[in-house]
């Protein structure tokens, strides 16, 4: 029989590379168990309206009156949607030639361009350039274009912090390029040595790769950190020096749930740039609906880090930013050798044991990054808050467990 | 001076030789002269709503309802939204969890691809399997995914149709493959021979290229032509002969002009996959917006190769369906030469003298393909019926003094 015109032996070995943790080995199994009828909790993607956070309010009517514009010449159109959102309805739509159905400028829409122009320049303090912002469906897709441009072959590499959000990884092998890694560091609380990142370009040099580009996620994705402002000095002047380009990832910028390390923008674009300012019909509808959010997702990352942090060899740092909790996990010899007897990676073993116990869906720290025998999970903060407890509380119990059972005598705490 | 981290020199080969004519050199110049206060007629992209088309009314009425799934709980929800797009929005909302701003399985939300299952199994009579179903953010996200996946180095070849849509060579271009042309018959109504096909796998095979994938493109874009059901026949027993992988765009599968030659998928998804009923509320509504746009599309398509084949030296065939005309300009050997002086491409030439004369943007042959020495422009039919003949008049006066100027003797039509 003639072999299929494409079978996984004839895929593009670079898009066989690609591997996505948090939609991996764990994600399958807790699907599989769903299905099966177990109740998970899903905590493997930053998904917080799955979990049952609401929309918030204005955007959405805003976004419906475009897609429908019909609905703002309805002479009851008041009944159901406030004024503001209308008018900033009409103000969208006139940037448009056809509305959201006709294609834009491949940059996106000027009007929009020059709007988050304006928030950076307001957010930073500096004038910004509409004609250098460039919109697109989603900050994977853009991080994939840039990187696509950057890497011409396995010979171009790229400067990743380690642990990393997968999404840079599985690009990097996508398009066939090299991995350069710089570790973070847990015991400073997930902060970035440049002297890490220094050794990292010298051995990348010293086997022959080319060094492009550099990588930082601020908020840290799974690690939570907020950059400082001299830290980030730091990395701008490095990057200048070493000629390369600095691919800032900010895309949480606005999850900040402290008040002594505010983010700071290495200067990129915003989210929800325009939102209804004080004196508007929907502003104390709007910031009530934000506050809230912020507020229970401060909460939560409190009682998450608190509660890995009373859990038998485990150690975790503070979530200042994003939506995620990186515990680590001190796993025993015994556990370790347990994992390697069933096939898994110590981390992945301790983690399908955490799922088929509690339907806790978490991502192990290997699709991530970690130093060599040390050992992670990464979960959402995004449970609801009711739920909390219960969910914290059943993790302890599947871990007393699981250190009763391959732990014989206390660990001592990192 | 140091080089910059990123400059055109230091990008990825293949991002540079992407070139897509509906954005090129003439859609530049054309916003140029628009920013200069001159009328321009948008012809190079299919993009009826920003020429005036409105959009369906249920559809948006559903999308807007999903967008601010609140709208449903208002007690004058029904002033402004009919019963059926309430009902079908809660419907839709249901399959999802968390609404729209939530992620969904990557292959897309499991009850919408049952739907298009279903759809698909309406269409062509054999059952159609939802797992099987990917959805992608786009007709062209779902090309470059496959063709990433399938080409691993230049020596895997596509079989593309010669003229083609440019997204087809735009991203063989970027992911490094070779594309393998066949050339489709204009005298034949651009039909699809399969001979032609046969001479260019077996040329780029002496060459050492590794034949992989045939795209056909029905309706053709930018040719307009329906394949048969012969004619596809031929080519799935001849892909499954050559074990090639099949690709088949359908995108304008609703988009037809004539009842002589319906479209016949080569089984693929479909779009608009659930309407509105005969007996719903909607059904009258969305019936009578969906004829008014098809049948006044048909008209255009007729004003419009009528119009093209009025002219001297230019002769077109009927758009069959899809959204546009791809007359010949039959350019006589003084405009080449003109053409050559100018440093421009002979139908290039002629296209930016057609936009600086009339404003009307449209897009060079060269770019979808055509044979050597033979010369198209692509036109949308999308311009408003009430336009159309001032538009083709202006074409016309246009063609007559640029032949005038160029050629001396009349042509002998083709």
């Amino acid at each position: 029989m003639a072999p299929k015109p494409l079978d996984y032996e004839s895929l593009n070995e670079n898009v066989k590379k690609v591997a996505y943790a948090v939609r991996g080995e764990l994600y399958l199994r807790a699907s599989e168990l769903q299905k099966e009828g177990k109740k998970i909790i899903f905590t493997n993607v930053g998904n917080p309206h799955a979990l049952g956070q609401k929309p918030l309010t204005f955007p959405r009517q805003v976004i419906a009156l475009c897609q429908a514009p019909f609905l703002i010449d309805d002479p009851n159109v008041e009944t159901i949607f406030p004024a503001d959102a209308i008018a900033r309805a009409k103000h969208y739509l006139s940037m448009t030639s056809g509305g959201l159905g006709a294609y834009s400028d491949s940059r996106g829409l000027p009007g929009i361009r020059k709007e988050i122009a304006e928030f950076i320049e307001k957010r930073d303090g500096y004038p910004s350039d509409p004609g250098l912002i460039f919109l697109t469906g989603g900050a994977s897709k853009g991080i994939m274009q840039i990187l696509h441009t950057i890497i011409r072959n396995g010979r171009d590499g790229i400067l990743v912090p380690v642990p990393q959000y997968p999404l840079y990884s599985a690009t990097i092998s996508l398009y066939g390029g090299s991995l350069v890694p710089y570790y973070l560091e847990e015991e400073a609380n997930w902060g970035l040595d440049l002297n890490n990142v220094k050794q990292s370009v010298a051995a990348a040099r010293s086997k022959g790769i080319i060094v492009r580009a550099m990588v930082i996620i601020n908020p840290g994705n799974p690690t939570g950190q907020c950059l400082s402002e001299s830290n980030l000095r730091e990395i701008l002047s490095f990057c200048y020096q070493e000629n390369l380009v600095l691919l800032a990832d900010e895309v949480y910028q606005q999850n900040i749930y402290q008040d002594e390390r505010p983010f700071i923008s290495a200067r990129k674009l915003g989210l929800m740039v325009n939102p209804p300012k004080p004196g508007d019909i929907s502003y104390l509808k709007y910031a009530a609906e934000s506050k809230a959010v912020l507020d229970s997702l401060r909460r939560r990352a409190h009682l998450m880090t608190d509660g890995f942090n009373s859990c038998r060899n485990v150690v975790c740092n503070f979530t200042q930013g994003a939506m995620y909790s990186f515990p680590q996990i001190r796993l025993p010899p015994k556990a370790i050798e347990a994992a390697k007897k069933a096939g898994k990676l110590p981390d992945v073993f301790y983690c399908l044991k955490l799922l088929e116990a509690t339907g806790i869906s978490t991502v192990p720290g290997s699709g991530f990054g970690q130093k060599e025998g040390v050992f992670h999970l990464r979960t959402t903060i995004l449970p609801s808050e009711e739920d909390m407890p219960a969910i914290m509380a059943s993790f302890k119990k599947f871990n007393d467990d699981f250190m009763n059972q391959y732990d014989y005598k206390t660990h001592s705490r990192m």
